[in-house]
């Protein structure tokens, strides 16, 4: 059984709770919080909740620490940190600070003898995965990534910090037209605006200026101002019960030329669709957690992602089951 | 420079020849054909065809061979044969054999000190990495397989085979209520029938009984008889103007469950649309070929699946490239 521990409880962590129920090469041995521990209910019996500071307690119990916190703060100072006692797996998604976070795990796992897998999810992740396979086997070819369906955290963030307003959820939504376009093969130069469009659920505080806040949302710079937003006003009520959940998805998608004169010309696409966006991270993170045990115990160490990882690391079936029912 | 030769020119060795000029790291150094060499014109200038009997002096020259013979016959013999002086790349795709196959290379290989990567392409290929990395995502779920729309060789030769037959060409299509199905999470249990419709053109001999060879057709066991096929007659110039490309592609989809009571589906779906099977096919393989080269300038040896590598093998990019670029 490999032994993993959960280093954050939010919905990324509850996640990873449930997903290594389905894996039953798996035990949950402990979750790690900054809150009162006695105020965190988990869902597994018989599993103890400490504080974080007791994680350094349970290097010999654990094999692999699972990191759910937040890629602003949490993580950029948690990782480097726990790759130093533990074998860590993280979903760092600030696309821009992985060179640097990566080098600071890498230091702390060269240090420690243990591996760290960073930014494991869907984006960066599975996706990510994608556009480079696509890239290398179509040289010559441009990839596009559209995300959505789907609700985006941080716009619903913004949308919600606009006076007057009491309550927002922000869906991102590719163009139909635009992913036509490019599996068509036509190689289009899409806009931002051209790629996806943005739909807002607002509750607004009683007597609002309802204008004035469709407006401030729709011109707001980087969130909104380069996209066709719609803004609807609906209740608290509505907004519980048809926007509550947490659903994404996206594609990727390459499309590149063969042939001496290149004259074929070829589509990858790979797209998902989830219920869940946390859940369906937490799965990708358990399948790599169980890379990151195996690679551990081959004597490998260092900062890995998922581009520097074989695929036959993440499944529980040896290599000649996977290629008797798979290949 | 990788030095590359090909054994075996058709349409994949034709393929690969295209693929390497797309790749500034390659170079094409020779081609081994069991034809009369003074028969065989390629496309690159100042690349010299040899018979297949001349690449055992030519150890020194290639970094890696690129088998381009046929599964039935060539491959279990030729694989296992040159990966005791080459590294080698295949596209062996007899998917019931391939415990064999791998087991006879591995031994070659592990005598040799040479990489052999067997089963490259798309199915067997990237259609197998999907199935891998999805039902490790979501262990509990199933995966489906679809094919087409495109031509398979082997039942376009069945069709050539019906007496009064003089050509024929046959398109695998997946029947699209059966993929909205998938899609809709419902994890339907599909029949044969309910998957894939074939579809027939056929250039009938003069005065040939058109409903004796129709019937024929339809009721051929293993090859039509489970599907609802259709068969058009049509002229020789017809089929030769419409009909004369191979294109091809399909689905990978697995639909799964999440969460701590399984109330959240997820689809996750990989897609191919190709203009041309073999040039895809050799698109594939040419990028494993780096990866054969690369691990075999590492030190490692021994016969490996695309099961086997990690994807930033297949990169011309640095680790730090990839990381910074498509992470």
């Amino acid at each position: 059984m490999i032994k993993v521990g959960i280093y954050g409880y939010g919905n990324l962590g509850r996640g990873i709770e449930c997903a290594i129920k389905q894996n039953p090469d798996m035990e949950l041995v402990a979750v790690f919080t900054r809150r009162d521990p006695s105020t965190v209910k988990i869902l597994t019996e018989g599993v103890t909740v400490y504080k974080t500071e007791d994680a350094l307690n349970m290097t010999d119990k654990i094999d692999v620490m699972i990191l759910c916190g937040g890629s602003a703060k949490d993580l950029p100072e948690q990782t480097p940190y726990l790759a130093k006692y533990f074998n860590v797996v993280d979903s760092f998604d600030t696309h821009a600070k992985i060179p640097e976070h990566f080098s600071n795990v890498d230091k702390s796992c060269k240090e420690s003898g243990r591996v760290g897998i960073i930014s494991v999810g869907w984006d960066p992740g599975m996706f990510s995965l994608n556009r480079l396979y696509a890239s290398c086997i179509l040289p010559e070819g441009k990839d596009y990534t559209f995300w959505g369906k789907g609700v985006s955290q941080g716009h619903s963030d913004a949308i919600r910090r606009v006076a007057g307003v009491k309550n927002g959820k922000q869906y991102t939504i590719p163009v139909e037209k635009a992913l036509d376009a490019v599996r068509s093969g036509e190689n289009p130069d899409l806009t931002t605006r051209e790629k996806h469009i943005r739909e807002c659920f607002v509750v607004a505080e009683d007597g609002a200026d309802l204008n004035r806040i469709e407006k401030e949302i729709k011109e707001m710079p980087n969130y909104f101002a380069d996209y066709d937003t719609t803004v609807h006003f609906i209740s608290e009520e509505e907004l519980q019960k048809n926007h509550s959940g947490i659903p994404h998805g996206g594609f990727v998608i390459r499309s590149g030329k063969t042939g001496w004169n290149k004259e074929n010309n070829h589509i990858i696409e790979y797209s998902l669709k989830l219920d869940s966006n946390p859940e369906f991270t937490a799965s990708v993170i358990v399948a790599y957690a169980r890379a990151c045990y195996k690679m551990s115990k081959e004597g490998q160490c260092g900062c890995k992602t998922v581009f520097d990882i074989a695929p036959c690391y993440l499944s529980l079936l040896s290599g000649e089951e996977i290629r008797k029912n798979m290949l």
